[in-house]
């Protein structure tokens, strides 16, 4: 069987509200390569609207914020030409994070946060740039910018990094 | 009977996943006044979590958000020394939110998110400074910092600022 391309079925054990597998209340998105760029499909759902019609800004933040980790995880490990299963795993956290909204985003239609890394400091400090477009890129229109800033907090060959978040 | 301290008890037909009284599926925030400062303390859930044990980023900018909202309401109505239920009402929304995160946030203790407005400019955009801390200000951690600005969006005595976002 073929490598699943969705880079959260390549982190066993995660719990995570935004990008979990394993946290079934979740908004469990499902990251991808499109060439340089990491993409994610999500469908609003009606609990997750902030007004009538639109989707909540926090929740705009956190598929940004997963979609941006779980992008750190998969170019670090593409970086070194090598599968997301391969060791030594490596997981990142969210350092900072500047988010503009720039339209209401509506709930009756799939949302795409495209993210890539634009820049790498000391192997550890990754700088991020995100969108996010309602009804798609392809036709759609554009509701957020952000820039994100990630750390790698976790690497299993390095153990200073202190223990695995996950499963434990 | 006083009238309520808390700032969404003032916002009839709010559904928004984060401090919408008429979300049952949603974070429900509950904020008030301190001062020159708002507070809000929340409880975290267990599916909320980010990596286990801790809360996840994106909740946190959701609070953060939702907070930074009720809190440019309250303040809006505040400056001309009239209760939250009175006209005109006045409804915000979230331009930009710079977070960071100086720490883990433990998922086994309240957090409380402080915010006060900074500055207002043309009366319509709101500037707020926001702090998170675990385990309250009082004794605990300051988990994550913030700076977002806010626009007022609708106010029910002018229209041309669009239709109520809420109940309709």
């Amino acid at each position: 069987m073929p490598e699943s391309k969705y880079f959260q079925d390549h982190m066993p054990g995660n719990i995570c509200f935004g990008c979990g597998r394993d946290n079934h209340q979740g908004l469990r998105i499902s990251s991808q390569w499109n060439d340089g760029e990491a993409v994610c499909v999500w469908e609003p759902e009606e609990k997750y609207q902030g007004w009538r019609g639109l989707v909540n800004g926090g929740i705009l933040a956190t598929l940004v914020d997963c979609h941006c980790m779980c992008t750190s995880m998969a170019h670090a490990v593409r970086r070194e030409d090598r599968s997301m299963d391969s060791s030594p795993y490596c997981r990142f956290a969210t350092g900072q994070m500047k988010i503009r909204y720039l339209k209401p985003t509506p709930a009756d239609r799939p949302v795409e946060v495209w993210a890539r890394v634009v820049d790498i400091k000391d192997e550890r400090k990754y700088t991020l740039q995100a969108e996010v477009w309602s009804g798609g890129r392809d036709g759609g229109e554009k509701v957020v910018e952000a820039e994100v800033i990630s750390f790698l907090v976790f690497s299993s060959d390095n153990p200073d990094h202190g223990a695995s978040p996950f499963g434990g």
